[in-house]
């Protein structure tokens, strides 16, 4: 869908509906670009998991990528977004991706990673440095063998990577600075030691503190969750999930069409906009206890916005971009099919 | 895929895979069967959103499903099964239902919901009473009301229904039949008065406690998960989802590719087949600390229990039906398609 003369409105969509603030969508992008332009941002695709809203990032200047599956590249490749395929994770899946015509680099950290590597065809690699999460990452060591193996092998070590993801929340900025450096002074020592030109790290938490990486991994900044927002980021709340309600009880609560198989629930329920506060999901039911009942109708519709973006989204066939109110008369601006969710 | 000369195993299967395991599967199919034959059990498609998993319970005599969304009821017909569908929920979007050919009944529980149903074709409804879960249904009264109103226009009140959802996880088997039995008594009375043959509730956690209902909408027996697994029931955890080990990190723990978008995790973390415990889960990750580092290498397989089966099953394309070891050379018998996702 794209405008038109007669373009829909959001009450026309049926719910639970994934619909994305077309006003925050911008705000977010051009907050981003305003610190992060061109290729120091490295858009993370497994926030979004749509091609049409890496599009959006491409035509900003942001046109090198990274992904959390072998699917996601597969699916940017096949999408044309082909300049610069970054895989920051570990797979033996790789052979899927040797034959594809993108430029794609994968992550590395151990021996059996890198012979999946030499075996599938894909010619570049970052690799993965072990900054502090307990994740996947390797030490400076370990990880000098495997550049120097994967050079005699004939793979572009292009650099190195290593995610903060245990430092993406903390709330004080100047501690959140302090931490970011020391687990980036172990990136940059690997950096002196290993080479290539980049140094991959960060995330939306961490985007503007880290200044030591020369490209930021991040990707839910796009579209925002309520974790996020509770730091002090320059980014507005830009996803949310429309639902109906469909049964009111005189005891005080309404039940609306939207429960947590539309929501990622990691991080806890769903925020509604309110007036009111959540009582609980169920499969398929967000029960709401509202300031005042008589306020609400069978039929009405109600805005929740997830806790955490990346499970959510991935829970949905597609968003849709609405401007203006995301419940009745926003207008439908676009549909954004999420093509890269599934392994 | 079906049985075949040249079948393939568990080990082919590319992670995170989904799989049943068979043996586990046919024992919950026959535990159930043995207290609930026939019309006494209606499956809540909810839990396994596949009709080649309804498919199977229909050969044995279930024929008549529930579901909770109106997807799910289209899937339904679509797939053949048309026998009878209930709609154990409210819902405005109606119309799609109205021109299906199939039996399909939908719950009621208000007037706004009554006047969908009489606008949209539906020509069945069962009366949705308040048994004391804070969610839809409403009190005997006006309950009543909606069945005259119904019968005026034509439409089939076949019964009433009634979730007792929060009394499923009720440890103590005595307390859950005396809690149930208070709750049903609710329900009986509106039968009483209300009339029509059917008398609906009950799920996994009170398929054999709740003895007034007619039939029991019971989904999550077939597959199961850690949640319900606590519970004195007579079924064996089918579910599972199968990772692969893609980094190994000598301070302690291993990391394998099946993450919180491979599951539901509104019950919390899925437990590892072991040896060892789960640290934690990011999107695409599942980070596991085995008793023994050592015995483990980078492409090893683990097998990993969901906590709650319905939101884990909505998150794949398929579930695999293997006979064995789930990890390795078990046998895949069959693939079912998770058909009945989305809204």
């Amino acid at each position: 869908m794209s405008t038109s003369a007669d373009p829909t409105t959001a009450d026309t969509l049926s719910t639970p509906a994934l619909v994305v603030d077309a006003s925050a969508f911008a705000h977010n992008t051009a907050a981003m670009d305003a610190i992060r332009p061109d290729r120091q941002l490295r858009p993370h695709v497994k926030a979004f998991k749509s091609t049409a809203l890496a599009k959006q990032l491409a035509a900003d200047g942001h046109d090198a990528f990274c992904a959390a599956t072998p699917r996601e590249v597969e699916g940017m490749a096949e999408a044309g977004l082909t300049e610069d395929l970054l895989l920051a994770n570990e797979s033996l899946d790789l052979g899927r991706l040797g034959t594809l015509d993108a430029h794609i680099t994968v992550a590395v950290d151990s021996e059996a990673i890198l012979d999946a590597v030499i075996s599938s065809g894909v010619r570049s690699v970052l690799i993965d440095i072990d900054v502090g999460l307990p994740r996947c990452g390797c030490d400076t060591e370990v990880g000098l063998q495997l550049a120097e193996r994967a050079r005699n092998n004939g793979i572009d070590v292009r650099g190195v990577m290593g995610y903060e993801g245990h430092l993406m929340m903390v709330s004080d900025r100047a501690e959140r600075i302090e931490k970011v450096e020391e687990a980036m002074a172990t990136l940059t020592e690997a950096h002196d030691r290993i080479g290539g030109g980049i140094v991959s790290g960060g995330g939306t938490g961490t985007f503007d503190t880290n200044t030591w990486c020369t490209e930021i991994q991040a990707g839910s900044y796009t579209l925002m969750d309520t974790h996020y927002s509770q730091l002090d980021l320059p980014f507005q709340q830009a996803l949310a999930v429309v639902a109906t309600v469909i049964s009111i009880n005189q005891k005080g609560w309404i039940v609306a069409d939207a429960g947590l198989k539309a929501f990622g629930m990691n991080l806890g329920d769903p925020t509604w906009a309110g007036p009111g506060k959540v009582l609980y999901c169920s499969d398929e039911h967000i029960c709401l206890v509202p300031d005042e009942l008589t306020d609400f109708s069978v039929g009405d519709r109600v805005v929740l916005h997830p806790s955490h973006v990346d499970p959510t989204v991935a829970r949905h066939e597609q968003m849709w971009l609405v401007e203006g109110d995301l419940a009745y008369d926003g207008v439908v601006r676009d549909r954004w099919p999420i093509d890269l969710r599934h392994w």
